[in-house]
């Protein structure tokens, strides 16, 4: 039973929300969407559980020495670790390693949920969040990649969004690691300068290149300046090296300039053939430049990405929570981890994936106005003028005739009197009101108030006397009218909503 | 990246399961018709995370004494203790205490979502599984526990489930509480053995009243026979109290021969009455004995329900996993938790509330033969004849042409010849293939299968050189034939199907 002695507060962890019934509607109509995109692309919807072994999950979060830096993770009662999930790629490369003789192969699957970061949360960044991936398991060709980011445009097209207004970008690690191995910084030794050097290069869009030339050499101060806030240890890079990552990750597809020992380089070459074929794929199916762009300076932040990557821009300029106009930048990404599901087979099966963030995402169309009011009317309200249960017995079966014609409606449940109950149904955004006090009762009738025209009318009639005259948007009908005349109202109401 | 000196195991935790593309589509399908009918009761989508502080969330789970036993909790950096949400009910409770005064009251909200249990699975019981709630929060009246037992009748019936092959059982909390107070177990010291009590009554349906009888009484040996199982500790019962209990929660709702000191109970009176109101509410509105029936022997084991109590059971004979008929049993229940809202806000929140285990019930509605193969079409699929560069992007412009038409479809992705792709579109069911070799590019041609009637065919045709003759089911049109060609097979399969 309750503790009445102390009472306890009622209170969320930081990095954690609530949704608000327009943002549950948004999101699923957006969801449905996106979904109906993957179906059309022949994915199968798959799911896994949100709790894993923190083995199975492996070492893959960004920043991170320890295994459980970055998730939550608890003991079971054998004493193994489990993870809460911190992605739905780990999740799938599990399943799929466990299930893969009984899988078509490739085994091309979607799957939506809920994705946990132990982080410090802020602004924006949550600690649970929501992500749209779909995935293809099990085959090495980069025709599985181009097809992630024709499906990628695809789907945001399907959202509404205007060509033009979002560009998916592709290019392919091996680019990087074949410039990082021709300057000296291949081999399991430098694996850390490495992943150094691939973040600094993600943050090429919020640093800029002096910014990033920093953090792949000497370092760099958060503020900007010398000694403003806290210091990021570069990658120390000397600056032919430093030139010739910048080279390498500039926007231009062009690479005329590379210069001869990354010419040279069988990976870094590789990458380049893949990019050149999965853009002549994309063209041959008619996917042009302005909707998927070769771009090198697209890295993707996490470690386990091995070929192409992608990365879905909005480059409509939106308005931010500070009213600041902005370009919105990415709404998710992807690329191909052929280490994943090989780790737990010992035998390699390529993989190529891509991941929407969906809250960001709904943010991005919410700002865009491509989510528009939710279309979902508020019920009908019954109120409820006489408390004795065989009134309360009239208006339930009320009630129940409207549900029974398909009109979303209520009995008012509250103790509260008349006053309170309309306040209800205005706080509710109710469209119609149906009231039956004994009068009327006994005369078999009932009164049924447009509310919404009520409201344009109040708005508008300024003079108590002349409002308490028209009686605005009301009208008394037998008790068997009333399916009937709500509905009448109701499609008025429609009507007048899509002028 | 991967570790290649070791591989990792891909296994799940035991209690967890990953779902099927066809249990992932049936459930979607169910909760899309559950949410339509809370819809049309004029409640709203709410959703609160799945990580709550653990003090929030009470300890209001059966058979604990310690907060974190049947829960999955762990430690935040500030040392606070967080846990996964153990169902829908509790972090409703905080959300809505958080938030009250800018809720409309009564607040009419539902939710659906994964809860998690930290305890001993076994087959069917899992430790992460999906409940689709409804909660009316701010009304004492029992006219919204009437609306919640007529809520979910009409839930069965839009999923199917045919009137007279389920029931929704409502009792109140009060009947047992005035009876255990009556019988002198009132008062804080006796808490604990009413616990006992309820919970032993909540297993009639499984151990019949003299199993229950003699947890009432001294206790209970697991196995049925003294020294057999396991000793359950009984409630401590004398004859005359056990027997005014079990007299109490009898299905019939005559409690005529209840005895005087029983019948002179405030509060057991006050039950009896509530449940009239409720009886003549839910038949004003039409709903007869046959959907919704007034039971004594429902108590429900959660301690914190204060009011009535419901349960909604499937009275069809299901054939189980061991294939014996039985009588399904309880696929969701719920009641009135006036406590849960009130210990956050130091005065009374009544609330009242109804879960639906979704996992159990979609079983039940495969059982029932209700929820049918899925009607979602596999893809068509392009196989891959040529591999390089222009032939791919050749193929990767038909599925494009495909899908711009809304036809489900891909290109084969695997690296596999012949043989291997027919073996991967049969292994999917897909509907048709389209080839394209060397030999019809020339011409401007391609072959169109269609599979469905191929393997039709080949089971009629035993001989193969008939077979090889008859090259069943297969056309060559032109390359601009094809979105409608196969649009032609696949209306002419749906209509095969619908026959």
């Amino acid at each position: 039973m309750a503790d009445k002695s102390e009472k306890t507060k009622a209170r969320l962890p930081r990095g954690f929300a609530d949704r608000s019934a327009d943002d549950i509607r948004a999101v699923e109509k957006m969801m449905v969407t996106i979904r109906s995109v993957y179906e059309l692309y022949g994915f199968e919807p798959a799911d896994q559980p949100l709790i894993e072994y923190t083995d199975a999950l492996g070492k893959f979060l960004p920043d991170q020495d320890r295994p459980n830096e970055g998730v939550f993770s608890f003991q079971d009662d054998d004493e193994q670790w489990l993870s809460l999930r911190y992605d739905l790629t780990a999740p799938t490369a599990r399943f799929v390693a466990e299930n893969y003789e009984r899988l078509p192969k490739p085994y091309r699957s979607y799957r939506s949920g809920w994705v946990f970061r132990n982080e410090k949360p802020g602004p924006g960044r949550f600690r649970q969040f929501m992500q749209f991936d779909a995935d293809t398991i099990g085959t090495p060709g980069v025709a599985a990649d181009a097809e992630m980011a024709m499906m990628m445009a695809d789907v945001m097209e399907a959202l509404g969004i205007k060509r033009g207004d979002y560009v998916i970008r592709v290019n392919n690690r091996k680019v990087l690691d074949g410039v990082l191995e021709a300057i000296g910084l291949g081999g399991d030794d430098n694996a850390g300068r490495r992943l150094t050097v691939l973040r600094a290069i993600d943050k090429l869009d919020k640093l800029g290149r002096e910014g990033v030339r920093l953090l792949l050499g000497p370092g760099r101060w958060d503020g900007g300046k010398e000694g403003e806030g806290d210091f990021a240890k570069g990658a120390g890079l000397n600056n032919a090296q430093a030139e010739a990552v910048l080279l390498a990750t500039s926007k231009s597809d062009q690479n005329s300039q590379a210069d001869q020992d990354v010419n040279a380089n069988a990976v870094y070459q590789e990458g380049v053939g893949e990019l050149s074929t999965i853009e002549a794929l994309v063209r041959a199916a008619g996917y042009g430049e302005d909707r998927i762009a070769m771009d090198r300076s697209v890295v993707r932040g996490l470690e386990y990405y091995t070929g192409p990557v992608f990365e879905a821009e909005l480059l409509a300029e939106i308005p931010n929570e500070d009213g600041q106009i902005v370009r919105f930048g990415s709404v998710g990404g992807g690329g191909r981890y052929d280490g994943l599901v090989s780790r737990f087979r010992g035998e390699p099966v390529p993989a190529t994936g891509f991941s929407i963030g969906v809250s960001r995402l709904m943010t991005a169309l919410k700002n865009l106005g491509k989510l528009g009011a939710s279309d979902v009317v508020a019920p009908v309200v019954v109120l409820v003028m006489d408390k004795d249960t065989e009134s309360l017995g009239r208006y339930q079966k009320m009630v129940a005739e409207l549900r029974a014609a398909g009109i979303r409606s209520e009995m008012y449940l509250g103790g509260a009197g008349m006053k309170a109950q309309l306040k209800y149904a205005d706080r509710r955004g109710c469209p119609v009101a149906v009231i039956q006090g004994g009068d009327e009762r006994a005369k078999g009738e009932l009164q049924i108030k447009d509310l919404i025209e009520g409201a344009r009318m109040s708005a508008e009639i300024t003079d108590n006397a002349e409002w308490r005259a028209a009686r605005p948007a009301q009208v008394t009908v037998a008790e068997s009218e009333l399916v009937a005349e709500v509905r009448k109202i109701l499609a008025a109401q429609a009507e007048e909503r899509a002028k």
